[in-house]
């Protein structure tokens, strides 16, 4: 891997500290060819499922290369630091469930091995900060050249921590979906694909009813918010090719009283 | 244009996901030796008014290339998505007024073409993330070396949306203002500009009657911040060369009940 | 110093408006290949202590070459913009206290300079926007290879502006120290590191009572958070080497009112 690689860069870090810039000092240090193209650094704080969702989504788009990815509430305990190998793409961060979907979309683990080498860590690592004592030397290390079976024991990809997938299924009519991704907009994505819908029979140009704890609501499915009224909901197809609950210039999630994670069921009127 | 370009970039889609990420991603792919600068990605959401403005401000500072801009409330609708060569400039973004005034800001429109060519756009279109699937491909492939009449057909400059000029009037020595651009702090900038206080008599070192819906107030008209002590309000020519209306320490929209795009009155006491 | 040069960058100019885009332009303009590494541009708004504090924390992460670092509220007075020379660094900004403690933790300062030559500022100086204006084509200048000495007259680096050092001591057991920075989450970080605790007898295992002026807490002194449970206080050494009051998943600022530039007492129980 040349050195002008790219790493692409996720986290829960923030912007309001020096955090971030320090990641990017340690890899120039170590690879200064190496280019860094941050993809977001506000995933909500700890929010494991929230960050490997958005890498999941994000990494079709993303040049072959490294993808650092740290969400990491378990920094300082046990959880394994590791790099996944899936293609020519190499995924680096902690092992737990961070990194597992982003290499599925990018056709699955072909190897894995732990970040164990302290030729290939900061020599002082601190209890906390493992973005920069650990990941982001290894992530440079490799996008230097080095190989990723050079970094520790080689890990059995069945070994590895995997999330839960989405809730999605649909009996007698009746989906049943999750809710993937809370915008501060309260736009809400959800689990449930344009393949999944039109399997299911559920077309744009309809009308879906949608029931959460709350209630039940029948919404228009159209192609774009603009086919509605001002503060009036919808349900569309999103950027990334899934169910979207919206409200034009509004908020779905006060609307229907749902957040991510909650579960919903939808039915065709 | 060689592959090394610059990219400059503007949007209101925020920072708190993976859009802007996305967007370096799908440019790092077709021209990987572009160079991406940010100018903000925190457009008041839709507010095609303010980043046509603050890109108007911009771009004599930044280098010579690609400005790639989309605040696009109108994706999926019909508004055209556009290039428009400016000297050694080139601005890709929607029609709907948002590129304009940068373009005259850089000596105005030489030519003009739409981002029709499939070629130049991902595969998928969707219908709400243009950004990543017509803009940024356009201003990878002509960071690339594209011409920019290879994007589609041409685009006659004089039928290219323009927004209306900002209120700036002067009679009988009353002066008549708009705010441009409120900032978190609430500082006001204005419509106002240094040559045009100048050629009305207005002038550094006296004191100015600001008058807005809720009253008249007498402000003194200072060189900084400092020359009034904390909490009070001032005007003076910020670094864009307009008036603007400020607290030193404090918010002057506040202060004054005066808003962006709101528009008052200003004479010599 | 080759064209490529690093420029790291930290300010407190926010990220929603024009003010960082148009500085890496004017970066651009003047030396295209130099490389901006974007440290934080949310230090509290001229809050220079909290500024000189993160810069002097992010350093020696940082490769070397030039720091560029603005936190001016005395923009348009008397304070003088410099480069400060420290080994293979250079450290540009506004002569308040900003500079000096990053340069000490550098190796100290060598030299000197003042930012005064116009050949390397913008033709058109504001009040306001120095870091458009001065700082940023200083820093590209020296980038592209002007030497520091050829920017203006020599400083006298005794009589650069230094911030009083934070509060640290110790008298009979008793040790007061006061809090460096306080993130967004109410975590506290203090002026106490491990080897001033160390020499103090002060261990990870035991227990410390806290006293700030709304009372005294018992607290335990651990290795990480995780090593209490949820919502319960502790005392560990966090990534910068430096003791940090927190809760886990909560917030310490608030549990104990004790906020940034306050001090506390601590004494091992």
């Amino acid at each position: 891997m040349p050195d002008s690689t790219w790493i692409t860069f996720l986290t829960d870090y923030g912007l309001e500290n020096k955090f971030i810039g320090v990641c990017h000092g340690v890899i120039a240090r170590i690879a200064p060819a190496a280019r860094v193209l941050d993809i977001t650094h506000l995933v909500p704080r700890g929010d494991v499922r929230h960050g490997a969702e958005v890498l999941r989504q994000a990494v079709p788009y993303l040049p072959a290369g490294i993808h650092l990815a740290v969400v990491d509430p378990g920094v300082g305990t046990g959880r394994k630091p590791v790099v996944l190998v899936a293609g020519e793409h190499l995924i680096v961060g902690p092992d737990n469930g961070m990194l597992l979907s982003a290499a599925d979309e990018l056709g699955g683990v072909d190897s894995a091995y732990e970040l164990s080498d302290p030729r290939y860590r900061l020599r002082d690592i601190s209890t906390t900060f493992h973005g920069r004592d650990v990941f982001s030397p290894a992530a440079a290390h490799l996008a230097a050249g080095v190989a990723p079976s050079a970094m520790g024991p080689r890990v059995d990809p069945g070994s590895l921590v995997r999330l839960p997938e989405p809730v999605r299924s649909a009996d007698a009519g009746v989906l049943r979906g999750e809710v993937l991704i809370e915008d501060r907009f309260g736009n809400l994505q959800t689990s449930l694909d344009s393949a999944f819908l039109r399997a299911e029979g559920v077309e744009i140009g309809g009308t879906v009813t949608v029931s959460t704890a709350r209630g039940s609501r029948d919404l228009p499915f159209v192609e774009t918010f603009g086919s509605v009224g001002e503060g009036e909901a919808l349900v569309h197809i999103d950027s990334a090719d899934r169910l979207a609950l919206a409200v034009n210039l509004g908020s779905a999630a006060d609307l229907l009283g749902l957040h991510e994670h909650d579960t919903f069921t939808l039915r065709t009127v």
